[in-house]
């Protein structure tokens, strides 16, 4: 097998998993929103599972919830993500660091010199999630009344990245001679100043800190929308995917690969990674009756509320252990409500599983044994579903713990996983070019 | 002897040392700005030295500077603060972490955040260091193409202030219950949102983070101006002082300590430390020989660049080995041409090595002895010219070196500094009090 169809797996992380019931799971940590002694431990044993990435989700405000829900989520308060992965580079050697950064609230000379030096700190293994923040809490967090309006965002988001990228080549790879005879610091001929005047943005530059090691770190994005798939095949490196299903998931894959092809890049030069909740047991049944403990874990309040947004109907009232009643036709996303009916009637769920798996979390999920979890994940792999995935755990470290260590040994035993890293920098590890310098 | 009495001690930081001559220093490392391992080498000797900070110097261009003088300078590089402090905070255990940002080119809803993680992150050891960023040069890399004027600079910053600490009270101190059984994770009542609204800056919060260990992570500020001492009187926590020699360091301390007496603050609530350039010899002599050589490593073309600002004149026709001619009135500022001339004659400097003083470091300095070094900081301890000192070294790794290994003892046997650290978080080591969250 060639090494392009092997597996790159990121973790898509929140301190204490992203599902709204993990730190009330048995041997969870609680505190993991303010304890880095618990990072830590994720992203070493993460690093010993030789996954290419640590991914930290972010957000820019409290999340908009109703407040009987706000206050029974762990997922209100997080660390930072800069200053979270800076920390674990030192604590880390090999494993990648991709930072969610906002290209609607922060400055790209902020964002491009951050990144800079998260790669030269790291030795090479940062990563740049773009996202234009559609969360209109956020613009409230940063002075705007009025969120601006998608379209802009994302023509905001392109020039963003052309400055940003344009500031990491402020300097030649060789720029820095530091030749301590003459006195010469750098070379003069090896500086350039950008310049940059575009209808969002004027940033002249240079950067003040040397080119980052990988060239440029490693251009992310999640964007599903025909603007964020565009982007993507234009720019993105590694695509956070969400897909639901593998039919999804392969329509999407062509469509952003097939992208690419057409303004002439190289469609590997791209990993489309898919979100995927995996929860791990010794049998089929096994891992389902955890995932069921683990739902059970959305308080009700929060779970109801949940539920009524996706039906687009107060749910409140309904028999919470009955099974879901005839739903009327409402304003709510029809494809949205469609995909919680089916989800009922497939897994014969009562209104309150099925409130609580919204609650928790409802997209693609991988539950069963090692070798079914490797079936699907290689089937994936195989179909062109996906290059990988960007695994969530249920439930930390149980659910980290059971992946690195069951889940991964499986995988390199059929050949789809690495065993060793390949190189020594996030971009090597994914297969991906090292960018040309545009003005050396 | 009171603890109050003893010096405190904060390391002001470039990677290479803030000396334009000091990367070419026998045994300097010249690739400091790229290169974590020894920034973190530098952090643990600071630690062993018992220093109450590690406060990292930052920019937010490349520094204007002739070309000729520039392509000399290792100053035009370094590491972001956050990232690079975040990553020290995983190598250390007890420093102190103040980390440069500014008012005037940041957003408060990162600032707060950024500085409430790495306080989460380094267990209370983190510090603010205010700037309103008065580099027009940083301006043009952040859209603006005319800098704000200095009064305005500082009502921003008032209120920019103003912001942040409110952010950091968002929650209560024992906000997050995390009560695994009834499935609740924080307190509602323990939630403030901020609203704010004023002149400059609309800030809904809350903050997405818990408020940090040390309530407020220590609040530093720089500015020597009327408003900025007004600002470091009502606001500050630790101060770097610009002191050039004893009797201006006593001038500015009563100031700044009487105009917090003025508002009520207690003057033991702000430490003031000035910044000093510290050379350590066996002789007085050996230590002058050392920074003679250091500024000898100043290039010519840069070094006479600054002495021509200095004087207002063109120096670069001067005899490099003869004396300085007399100096016609010019536009210069009075004060500072003074101060050149009366530096050449006491020292008997030559035009080059006036020049080389003048391009590497011309500021308030200790050389000489670890005994003569500490009878001059306890001199300015005893008699009001400082609470300590921000000490500057003169090359890397060495100059830091001597200054742990010999100084520090010296001063520790004197009990004018401690032997071990008094507590856990940056703030009660400076022997601050922990604010009280404004809301609750």
């Amino acid at each position: 097998m060639s090494r392009d169809r092997q597996l790159h797996l990121g973790a898509f992380m929140r301190p204490a998993s992203i599902h709204t019931g993990a730190w009330r799971y048995p041997g969870a940590y609680p505190d993991a929103n303010f304890n880095f002694a618990h990072l830590k431990r994720f992203a070493q044993t993460l690093e010993r599972g030789r996954f290419d990435a640590f991914f930290m989700a972010d957000h820019l405000a409290v999340l908009n919830m109703p407040i009987e829900a706000l206050k029974r989520s762990h997922t209100v308060t997080s660390f930072e993500p800069f200053t979270l992965l800076s920390a674990l580079a030192g604590a880390t050697e090999h494993i990648g660091l991709v930072a969610t950064a906002s290209t609607t609230f922060d400055a790209p000379y902020h964002i491009a010199r951050r990144f800079a030096s998260l790669d030269h700190i790291s030795g090479g293994r940062a990563g740049w999630n773009i996202v234009t923040t559609s969360n209109p809490d956020a613009a409230l967090n940063f002075g705007l009344d009025e969120h601006m309006e998608h379209g802009e965002r994302y023509d905001r988001a392109r020039e963003f990245y052309d400055v940003v990228t344009g500031l990491w080549d402020s300097w030649a790879d060789d720029a820095f001679i530091r030749d301590v005879d003459s006195g010469l610091y750098f070379d003069p001929a090896k500086l350039h100043v950008l310049n940059h005047k575009g209808p969002h943005l004027s940033v002249r530059g240079p950067l003040n800190i040397a080119r980052p090691p990988q060239g440029w770190p490693v251009i992310v994005q999640a964007g599903a929308s025909e603007s964020g798939r565009q982007l993507a095949a234009e720019t993105a490196e590694m695509v956070f995917a969400a897909g639901s299903n593998l039919a999804a998931g392969q329509r999407f894959y062509a469509d952003v690969k097939g992208r690419m092809e057409a303004i002439g890049r190289d469609r590997d030069h791209l990993k489309i990674l898919p979100g995927a909740f995996v929860v791990v047991g010794d049998t089929v049944e096994e891992a389902r009756a955890k995932r069921a403990k683990l739902d059970s874990l959305v308080h009700y309040e929060s779970a109801i509320a949940s539920l009524s947004i996706a039906l687009g109907v107060d749910a409140s009232g309904f028999d919470p252990d009955g099974l879901l009643p005839p739903i009327p036709e409402t304003n709510a996303s029809k494809s949205g409500q469609q995909r919680v009916l089916e989800l009922a009637e497939r897994e014969g769920l009562t209104v309150r599983q099925l409130a609580q798996r919204l609650g928790g979390y409802a997209g693609l999920a991988f539950v069963g044994t090692p070798a079914t979890i490797a079936d699907e994940m290689e089937e994936w792999l195989r179909t062109e579903g996906s290059d990988g995935f960007n695994v969530m755990f249920p439930y930390l470290p149980g659910g980290l713990d059971d992946f690195v260590d069951r889940v991964v040994p499986e995988l390199q035993r059929r050949g789809l996983f690495r065993k060793e890293y390949e190189g020594t920098t996030l971009r090597e590890n994914l297969g991906l070019p090292r960018p040309a310098n545009r003005f050396f």
